[in-house]
């Protein structure tokens, strides 16, 4: 069987392209970076686990993708731009043909996303792949959790509940028609890290998270980080006609794996919203509340419900 | 049971101290630093599996530091200063006395190596500790594998051998005075980064390489990267007393987790070896052989022995 340095020469040497600044990639004790003067490094690091965070028969070149995608949604929350990444890749057996679909996968991803991979390991244990992902901001342009306001708009991008309603679909767990099969099935396999909101962040939003874990989780994260409550509206979250008609809003509300962002921005930014989604029909951003001094709480017609103590999705639980 | 952000926020929180570069640390989806103008970020990525790595009953505090250990050796052999690190961490259960130790053995090794934790993430599976290590090189000063030439020395540094020899003790193969016992069960356990020796690295070597998986295979990379070959002398390896006496320098050779630097200088550079030896007894170069136009080989009394084709120790063999 090969060995580690055999797969990692076979399969990853060649993957993206090599940036101005990467002095030395794959291939030595440690990889060498430059940053450029004007920016600063936003670094992130993610392990997705077969069974826990994909089907164990998820195809390699979707595992591969869905790797990268979640550290490129970290980094489009804080407004950055995607260098370079380094790859740990743990797998119970050393198989050519998963091993080449996945650097395939690896491959394709890094290049539409113009990162390079730079260095990393191999070895063997339960399927599990860590990422560690690095992307430039303008020097003190980068957006935090902790920034949002009272009376600051809450917005979401696309759509929340499709990748949670495609899981859901796979199990046998809900009939979906067949066009939304198909939208859910992408939003779950291919979900799309909004990097193309990075310089909207930076220039407008008071705070930003990505939707990995649930918008109600995920979005408590700004409240407690802002010091802050907010008061979401359920007929203004952003979900397909299916949840609407089954009134299947946990899927939007507590679900991850959506990748979106949800970010605030001054109440006064009503133009620039109009503008972004104007410019960008396939990343709108939609209002879906408001931030207020205290509490948290959802608005389902004429009642509020309370979401204080409402959970997101979560690991150990 | 406690879940990923109470585990985060518990536990990890606070590691080590804030370097004047960490301007986001953890608790937001990524962290944001500088690099100093006048250095470069050198960077690596290891993980270690309990089973493959380190026997399962390893002490947490063991493990935090043997993790973040053998990434500062990376570190070391690079010639860079240590700066800060992301942890992703996958536990089979959520263990208060074990997470607690592990916190507190790694808390202990950062604020030896002056390191800072500044993210990362915890999920459920067979641990593993995947660490992202980054340090801090002066501008194109970095030491590479592919600089050795022809006529070079050959060095390495402390020990080898007693790390694979404590684990074999441990295993009940091998019976050590009680002495020897304690020095290799310190060298499995605690194997000691030798970043003391990046700045004479910097200054000297033409290539470098930290020695993880074994002498034979580890020089080889330096080989491979420089388009030479070498010839060591047995005699010359810098061994116990125990390893001399019974011949077993296959644990010199070709066993890992020694983590010492194996390292080329010019051969002129004898003057610089004396005194880095007199200023540093802890930390002794002893010269074990030369770099060579071609082929790979060991000298036993009037015999070579091939190196060709001996391979160190690999994961996926």
């Amino acid at each position: 069987m090969a060995n580690e340095f055999a797969i990692i020469e076979q399969y990853f040497t060649a993957i993206g392209n090599p940036a101005g600044t990467t002095l030395l990639g794959i291939g030595d004790d440690a990889a060498v970076v430059d940053v450029p003067a004007d920016q600063q490094l936003v670094v992130s690091m993610d392990t997705l686990i077969a069974g826990t965070h994909f089907p164990p028969d998820t195809s390699p070149a979707d595992i591969a993708y869905k790797s990268l995608a979640v550290n490129l949604s970290d980094l489009a929350a804080m407004g950055a731009s995607p260098a370079w990444f380094l790859l740990s890749l743990t797998l119970e057996q050393s198989d050519p043909r998963w091993l080449s679909q996945f650097a395939g996968g690896l491959r394709q991803t890094a290049d539409t996303f113009g990162l390079q991979l730079i260095g990393g390991d191999t070895c063997r244990g339960q399927l599990a792949i860590s990422i560690q992902i690095a992307g430039h901001v303008p020097r003190d342009r980068f957006v935090t959790r902790h920034g949002a306001a009272v009376g600051d708009i809450i917005l979401v991008s696309g759509e929340l509940g499709n990748a949670a309603l495609g899981l859901a679909q796979k199990q046998g767990k809900v009939e979906l028609p067949s066009a939304l099969q198909a939208t859910c099935a992408l939003a779950l396999n291919r979900p799309q890290p909004r990097l193309e909101l990075a310089p909207f962040l930076r220039e407008i939003a008071t705070s930003a998270i990505d939707v990995s874990d649930g918008l109600v989780g995920d979005l408590r994260h700004i409240l407690d980080a802002s010091h802050c409550g907010a008061r979401i509206d359920r007929v203004a979250l952003p979900v397909n006609a299916w949840i609407e008609q089954h009134e299947r809003y946990d899927y939007a509300l507590d679900a991850g794996d959506d990748y979106q962002i949800c970010c605030t921005v001054a109440a006064d930014c009503g133009a620039e919203i109009d503008r972004w989604n104007r410019e960008h029909p396939d990343c709108r951003l939609t209002p879906i509340g408001e931030i207020t001094e205290a509490g948290y709480s959802l608005r389902v017609g004429e009642d509020l419900v309370d979401l204080g103590k409402r959970q997101g999705y979560r690991h150990f639980d």
